[in-house]
C-alpha cells in the first residue's frame, strides 16, 4: 500500500538485512516514524506498547522478535526465554502465540548454530505469506461489495468498520481494508464509515488509511453506528479479528459486538475478515478466550496530534480491551480460501490449510 | 444535591432575584464556574453552545430566557422574536418548546407591562416542578434497585448510565440518577458503570456527580457495556431521555441505543427515567423525530482537564447527536407519577398530567 505516495509493506527488513522496520503506530496519524527492532526487548515492548498492533503484525513482530533473541543465545533456554517473554505481551491475540509457535516448531529440531537464521527466515515467509493472504481475503470480500454495489445503482456502497483492521495492522493490505482497497480500484463507487474506536482511537489510522488511498470516508464516534442503520445508512459491516474460535465466535476489539447487534437488528450483513492464522478452532467458544484488561489511562487520557494528550477524567476507570461477538450475529467469514457462511464451513475451508 | 460540599439547586436566583446563575457545564468537571444570564441572547448561547445541557435544564433556561426578552420587549412581535430565538437552539429537545409554550400561554394573554414578571414567575414554577418530579422519580426508581439488590446478597447492583441526566442536566436530583443517589443515600451498595458519552464526554459530568455524592463508580468507554453485560456484570441500565414518542420509542443520547441492544440480548433491564414534560404523545414514534446533526469539531477535538483541547483526526467527519430506542427494547419508564411498562401504561399516567 502507499504511504506519502510511497508503496511500502508495514514490516521491512533494514539494509543489513537482519533488523527490521515498522512505523511507529503511536505516532500515526499525525507523523510517520519509522523505528527499528534488533532485540526480542524492542519486539516484545513495540508489541506490548502498540507501537506495533493488529494480530498479524503482531505475529510477524514477534517471530522475528524470536530470531533476534535466537542470535542472542540459540540454547533451548534462550529459545524459551525469548519465547516467554514474546508471548506474555499481548494475552488475546491468538495470531501472537500462533507465529511464535510456528518457528519454534521449525527453529527446536536445528543445531543452536543454524537456528537463529532460520527463524530469521521463517519470519520472512509469514511476511510474505500474510500479504498474499491478505491479498486473497480482499478477493473474496470484493465480491461482497461488488454483490451489493449492483443493487445501489451506482450509488456509493456504505461500509462500517470498526478498529483498524487495515494495512497497518498486517504486513500489507489488511484484512477488513483488502476488500475496501480492492473495490475503490476497481471503480466501485464506497464511502465507509469509520468507527473511531475508543479508547485508542485506532479508527483514526484506518481514516488515515483510506485517505492515503482516496477513498471517500467519514470519521464517527463510536456511538454512531446503531442510528446510521436505523436509518439505512450502512449496507454493510466488515471488521478484522483477533481470534475466531471452534463454533465461530469472533473475538475483536471492544465494540466490535454492539455494531453486530445493530447489524442483525437491521438486517445489515456483518463479516468478518481473517486469515487463517487467526482461527482458533481449539478454543471451544468466546467464552473461553481471556479478554485482555489493559491500563485504565488509556480511557482516562486521549492522544491526538503531535502526540499530545488531554486527561479526560480522574474518576476509576475500567479497560477491557476486546468483545466476543457470537457466531450467530455473523454474516459470513471472510478468509484467503473464500467465504464462510457459518463455523461448520469455516472448519471446513481453514483446517485442511492449518494442517498444511 | 450537593457542589464542592454545598447544597445547591443547578439553577438559582442571583441576588437581584431577576437574573439566574447556572454552571458553566463547559468547564466541569475540571472547573466549577458559575455564568449569569440576563438576556435572552444569553440564554440562547448558553443553550446552543451546551454551557447548560440536559432537557430538562433546557426547558428551565429557556423559560428564563422568555422572561429577559419580555422585559426588553413585552409585545407580541418581542414575544413572538424571543420564542423563535430560543426554539432554534437545540431542535431535538422537546422540552425546549415544552417550556416556551407554557410560558408564552400564560404570558400571551397578559397585558404586555405584566408579561415579564408573570413568565419570571412561570419558570420559577418550572423549576419547582422539576425538582418535585425528579424526587418522585427518584422514588419509583428506588423500588426497582431496591428488589434488584434483595437478590444480590449484598453484593453491589450494578447499573450502566449513559450520557448525564444528572442534577447537572436538571434543577435537581437529575432524572436517571435520582434513583441511585436515593438507593445509596438508603444504603443500598451500589455501583455505576459510566458511559463516556463520546463526543462531548458527558459521562465525565456524571462520575463527577457520583464522586461528590460518594458513589462508586467507573468510568469506561462507550464500547465496553456489550463485554460488560456478557459478562453478567450489569444488573440493570438506566438512562434519561430527550423525547418519548408516543409509540414509546426513546430519542435520547446517541449510543444509547446500542446499549439497549445489548441489554435485549442479555436480559438486562433497560430502564429510561422521564418527567412528564418530556413525553410528547403528539408525535407518533422515533422515526418522526428530526435527529439533530451538530458540528464535527467536537468529534475531531476532545477537550478534557483544564479546558485544553486535542485534535484526533483531520478527516471528513458526521455527528448524529442523538438516537432512538425502539419502546420494544425499554423494560420500563420511570416516571414521577410511577413506574410504566409500556406505551398505553405511559400514556395512561402521563396523559393527565399533561392535561393539568
Amino acid at each position: 500500500m502507499k504511504i506519502a505516495g510511497t508503496t511500502t509493506r508495514s514490516i521491512w527488513l533494514e539494509p543489513d538485512g537482519w533488523r527490521v522496520g515498522i512505523f511507529d503506530q503511536r505516532l500515526l496519524p499525525w507523523t510517520t516514524e519509522r523505528m527499528t527492532l534488533a532485540t526480542t526487548e524492542d519486539a516484545a515492548v513495540a508489541i506490548a506498547e502498540m507501537a506495533t498492533r493488529g494480530a498479524p503484525m503482531i505475529g510477524a513482530v514477534a517471530a522475528y522478535g524470536l530470531a533476534f533473541g535466537l542470535k542472542a543465545d540459540p540454547s533451548d533456554a534462550g529459545l524459551a526465554t525469548a519465547f516467554e517473554r514474546l508471548r506474555v505481551t499481548r494475552p488475546t491475540a491468538v495470531n501472537l502465540l500462533w507465529a511464535l509457535e510456528r518457528v519454534r516448531r521449525v527453529v527446536a529440531p536445528l543445531p543452536p548454530e543454524r537456528r537463529a537464521a532460520a527463524a530469521h527466515a521463517e519470519a520472512g515467509r509469514i511476511c510474505d505469506e500474510d500479504v498474499a493472504m491478505n491479498c486473497a481475503i480482499g478477493k473474496a470480500g470484493l465480491d461482497i461489495i461488488r454483490a451489493i454495489a449492483a443493487r445501489k445503482d451506482g450509488a456509493p456502497v456504505n461500509i462500517l468498520t470498526h478498529c483498524n483492521a487495515g494495512w497497518l495492522a498486517t504486513v500489507d493490505w489488511g484484512t477488513a481494508t483488502a476488500p475496501l482497497y480492492l473495490a475503490h480500484d476497481a471503480g466501485l463507487p464506497l464511502h465507509v464509515w469509520v468507527d473511531e474506536t475508543r479508547p485508542r482511537n485506532q479508527g483514526a489510522l484506518t481514516a488515515f488509511e483510506l485517505a492515503e488511498h482516496g477513498i471517500p470516508h467519514s470519521y464517527i464516534v463510536d456511538n454512531a453506528g446503531g442510528l446510521l442503520m436505523q436509518r439505512g445508512e450502512v449496507d454493510m459491516v466488515i471488521v478484522g479479528t483477533d481470534r475466531v474460535t471452534a463454533n465461530g465466535d469472533v473475538c475483536n476489539k471492544i465494540g466490535t459486538y454492539l455494531k453486530a447487534l445493530a447489524a442483525k437488528a437491521h438486517g445489515v450483513p456483518f463479516y468478518v475478515a481473517l486469515p487463517t492464522s487467526t482461527y482458533d478452532p481449539a478454543t471451544p467458544s468466546g467464552g473461553d478466550v481471556p479478554i485482555e484488561e489493559r491500563s485504565g489511562a488509556e480511557v482516562a487520557t486521549v492522544t491526538g496530534e503531535s502526540g499530545q494528550s488531554v486527561r479526560v477524567t480522574r474518576s476509576n476507570v475500567r479497560n477491557p480491551a476486546f468483545d466476543i461477538t457470537p457466531a450467530a450475529l455473523v454474516t459470513g467469514y471472510v478468509t484467503e480460501a473464500g467465504i464462510a457462511a457459518d463455523a461448520a464451513a469455516l472448519a471446513a475451508l481453514l483446517e485442511e490449510r492449518m494442517a498444511a
